[in-house]
């Protein structure tokens, strides 16, 4: 960071050789979050993680990034501060400096987060780049941001865990040779994976029974009487990093070697397909093809 | 751009040798603007012009933006329509592409625009560097967005002309030796040039009769029982740069000669002189020293 909040504008200094990869996304209250079933701390917090899991997704290096807040007057003061507290310890914690931001009033409150990244010239991870006969790998587990999501509102109890931005793993994989799509999962795996398919006429194999969750999951969702694998597969906010490697590259490395290598451990959930959209998804969840 | 939208983040390329320069700003519906008092189109223009202005007082050259925009879903389709359109409108007409954005449903309409922009290493223009001495300059004229936004108030008058962001004047003075310290003019004048002695113990005296307006302005503001100096003085919006160059400078360049360079018409309005905050407004506006 050359120059911080204060001036007309913030400047930071990208090494050179590298492209500038930015993305921008928002959190509404009663939409996106409620006060009631989160500390704001961690609204703001949950706010930087959706951003950081995109620049992760880009195999891009964080290199700062700007927050509007938009509140009414009568916003707690405790709950302004505590917000802007969450978003400074997440993007600290991923030497993603808060270089600016802007406050206006409004009747609602919301914040507006824009995370700038680099990749070295032509390295970044993209959506659109799978190929029949790719492996598909997932990062970490998922599931877990759905059944806290599921506890804080039937049982009341606040969400206390985030979920980490997949930002070294994403830029392992930017290093890496046979690389086909990426995306970050935020909206759940299923949906997720659809993206990568998005213009193509490829399909994807899926192997549900492959999908990692976390230790104690399954118990957990039954004991509350819901689908773990529906949890699983469609839970949103893991912010995992869902990618394919040509199946050349995917032999050679190994899925252990590769969760060594991204620095997290990999599963892998199926294989790109000629066609057929999504297949593989339990029918008893409702989707035969998505 | 090498990629905008459709992925989970942009991808844009600066040229090497060059700081990233990063600003954001809020519109929000009510608050900073009414669909009733100007076209949905203008609302958008108006949103990057305030972006873009921020960029040329940092003598910056725009690189891309991204936009999110909270709306309800009852606002009706031809304003969120219109307010893309003025956004990709002057986004085009500054070489300034949107290479992504974000929707959110929200209670009340906003728009939150992060623009980018690049600089030479080390050229950018900052506030905060003026010195005792200093000649204060200022492009274009003043006072117009404020008398205009009062014909629209009181006469129903819709506004339809807006400001050019000084991209250009700004770029040719982070190129200039001597310039001391540079700000856009989006509250008034008085209130910005006070931001360009903030943490010094400086003053400047400003020679209210030199300050420009548009040919035929005091007349209409005596028309409409407006006092001209107080809305060149005060009114806000008018998106022109106010930047002072040392002395020496100032002499060897001139005014004319400057506003070649620059690409618009330039102003000396004052000096930078050793203490008294802003000195030489009218009493009569009720401002001794600001």
């Amino acid at each position: 960071m050359i120059l911080g909040p204060g001036d007309d504008a913030a400047v930071l200094r990208p090494p050179d050789g590298c492209d500038l990869v930015v993305s921008t996304d928002s959190l509404v209250e009663d939409v996106h979050f409620r006060f009631s079933t989160q500390s704001a701390r961690l609204v703001g917090r949950r706010a930087m993680v959706a951003n950081l899991s995109d620049l992760a997704a880009m195999g891009a290096r964080p290199l700062g990034c700007v927050a509007a807040l938009c509140a009414p007057g009568s916003l707690e003061l405790r709950l302004a501060r505590g917000l802007v507290q969450g978003l400074l310890e997440e993007a600290g914690a991923h030497a993603c400096p808060l270089v600016g931001g802007n406050l206006a009033s409004s009747r609602q409150t919301s914040v507006t987060i824009t995370v700038f990244g680099s990749v070295a010239r032509g390295r970044d991870l993209r959506r659109h780049r799978v190929r029949a006969g790719d492996r598909v790998f997932v990062t970490g587990t998922l599931g877990g941001q759905a059944l806290a999501v599921s506890r804080a509102e039937t049982e009341g109890r606040p969400i206390r865990l985030l979920p980490t931005p997949r930002l070294r793993a994403g830029q392992a994989l930017a290093r890496l040779s046979g690389v086909g799509g990426c995306i970050d999962v935020s909206d759940g795996l299923v949906a997720d994976l659809s993206h990568l398919l998005e213009g193509s006429d490829l399909g994807l194999q899926l192997e549900a029974d492959s999908v990692p969750t976390p230790a104690g999951f399954a118990a957990a969702c039954r004991k509350r009487g819901l689908d773990p694998l529906r949890l699983a597969l469609a839970g949103g906010e893991d912010y995992e990093i869902a990618f394919t490697l040509r199946p050349q590259a995917a032999r050679r490395h190994g899925v252990q070697a590769l969760g060594k290598r991204l620095g997290v451990p990999v599963s892998e959930v199926g294989r790109v397909v000629g066609s057929g959209g999504i297949q593989g998804v339990p029918e008893h969840l409702g989707w035969t093809h998505f």
